[in-house]
């Protein structure tokens, strides 16, 4: 018999079980009942893995430098997962799917546990999804957590916000850094990785993120830049070792501590909003509601005027 | 002075007053309580003014053809609104500036209105923002209103769907088609555009529509597919016969008053979704909530729990 029951997943999960691991993070995936259940067994759990995000735009080499730490951790003898956020987008299919396909050269390695996520159809999904997951991956007990994303946009930002040490690619040229920063990604980053860093413009890639920083303001802990050649193994020990040092940091400052409290806010309320738009949704399906639907279209009543009259019959 | 209250802008804008009309349009924008003044006093227009979408990806030639369809309309001595929607994106900001310009071309004609409309932040909001402003566009006896988007993701699918006829732009070559597929723009589209059509490829895209289309149901209505040249005028006039008989057609057919009642109902859930967000958003900032999340970070909690339990709160 096929189990899909979260508790007993869970328990074959903890005893090294894959298969049922998987079962699990598709649980988180599709949402619903069966995920709330999980989340509430797994709540709690995060305080021993480290999570470490990894962004930038497509193309920067993001899977080629996540294999080299990956090595870095393997070669420390840890386990490590890795979840590759994939937010769907008509326009990325494709090369996401190219890069995950390289990262499974680590795929015979049964320390190394890779999985890749996206949802379909609305966007609150991932940013939900993504801690659940890291929790799942920290009741099995894995060390490290890598959560890997493409592109610099908002549900990014919103994604890599559950990591401990948010590492944030460029590559040479001029544009990169300008994005980036756009895209509110210099607030959250903790590391800054020039990759490709043997092609001309490191330099002034570098130059431009000095110039960021020198306009933002930090306690404590100012981003490293580290400058990198991932595909040929050139700098991955300096980035391995400025994201342990950077969990010091937050070890010693409190800081990490203070990280997760917020975390843990932002998070609330993304499910208390989640769960409150079920419920509106199934109080608008109900039929006492049709005749006000009927004065809607009439033009009769206006339609924050009704949601006002809905939220008050909700409210008592 | 300067006027700021949205009824009295509204009696201005209704005189012709194009600043009192942008003015109006930036209330939309921002949101919040004076919108929803707004947005209770133009409740009940729209009946009167036809909505054209236009979409497609960057590069597609959109806002040539708009400029072309803006000409159509002009020679037969009607005024027209145009929204052109930017989703913010780090990636898109640029192209899209350099395309509104060009629509400038117009902006001498008194009886052209441009506007363009952008969110920062929420994704949610353009999706509401967008049929607000075409009511305040109604309100003041536009008879044509032009939204035209950039790109065909689901922002502009729910963006789009304020329109009473959907007009899709694709350009000739392998892809186009497959990408109007997968982000759902098969089923809103009632009108394809192939610009660009003395390009290599025309035929081939053509095809690829038209197995699309094969592979869809339709009621009554077969979205035709119209080969232009936009920056030659070529097929301009026939876009937009092809609009007026579809227009012709919702009336006919009444399929226009189900699709005017659909949209009514998707906004409602919208408005009501914000609202019940707003609401939360006040709860959680409340000081009775404070020992709530002590108990969540220690982990005594988890977080759905915590949340069934402020909406029980709020539910009565």
């Amino acid at each position: 018999m096929v189990v899909y029951d979260p508790e007993q997943l869970l328990v074959q999960a903890k005893q090294s079980n894959r298969v049922a691991l998987a079962k699990l993070l598709s649980i988180v995936e599709r949402g619903g009942s069966r995920a709330r259940e999980l989340a509430k067994l797994t709540w709690g759990h995060g305080g021993d893995t480290y999570v470490v995000g990894i962004t930038g735009a497509p193309g920067a080499g993001k899977s080629t430098l996540t294999d080299g730490l990956i090595s870095q951790v393997r070669s420390r003898s840890r386990e490590v997962a890795i979840i590759a956020v994939d937010p769907t987008s008509p326009f990325s299919g494709g090369a996401i799917l190219g890069d995950r396909v390289r990262m499974q050269e680590h795929a015979t390695d049964s320390g190394v546990f890779i999985r890749s996520m996206a949802t379909r159809g609305h966007l609150g999904g991932l940013a939900l999804a993504v801690p659940d997951a890291v929790r799942v991956l920290s009741a099995v007990k894995f060390p490290y957590v890598f959560i890997e994303t493409v592109g610099v946009g908002q549900v990014e930002v919103e994604v890599i916000g559950a990591a401990d040490t948010v590492t944030v690619v460029l590559t040479p040229g001029w544009g990169d850094a300008v994005q980036v920063n756009k895209a509110g990604l210099m607030e959250v980053a903790d590391l800054f990785i020039i990759n490709k860093a043997d092609r001309a413009g490191a330099r002034e890639t570098r130059r431009d993120i000095e110039l960021m920083l020198e306009m933002s303001t930090f306690e404590g802990w100012i981003p490293p830049i580290i400058e990198t050649v991932a595909t040929e193994g050139k700098g991955m020990g300096e980035v391995f070792e400025a994201i342990e040092s950077h969990r010091e940091y937050l070890e010693r400052s409190g800081m990490g501590q203070k990280r997760r409290k917020s975390r843990i806010l932002e998070e609330l309320t993304r499910i208390v909003r989640a769960e409150a738009n079920r419920k509106v949704d199934q109080m608008m399906s109900d039929p006492w509601f049709s005749p006000k639907i009927a004065k809607l279209i009439n033009g009769e009543i206006d339609p924050y005027s009704l949601a006002s009259e809905l939220l008050k019959v909700e409210g008592g």
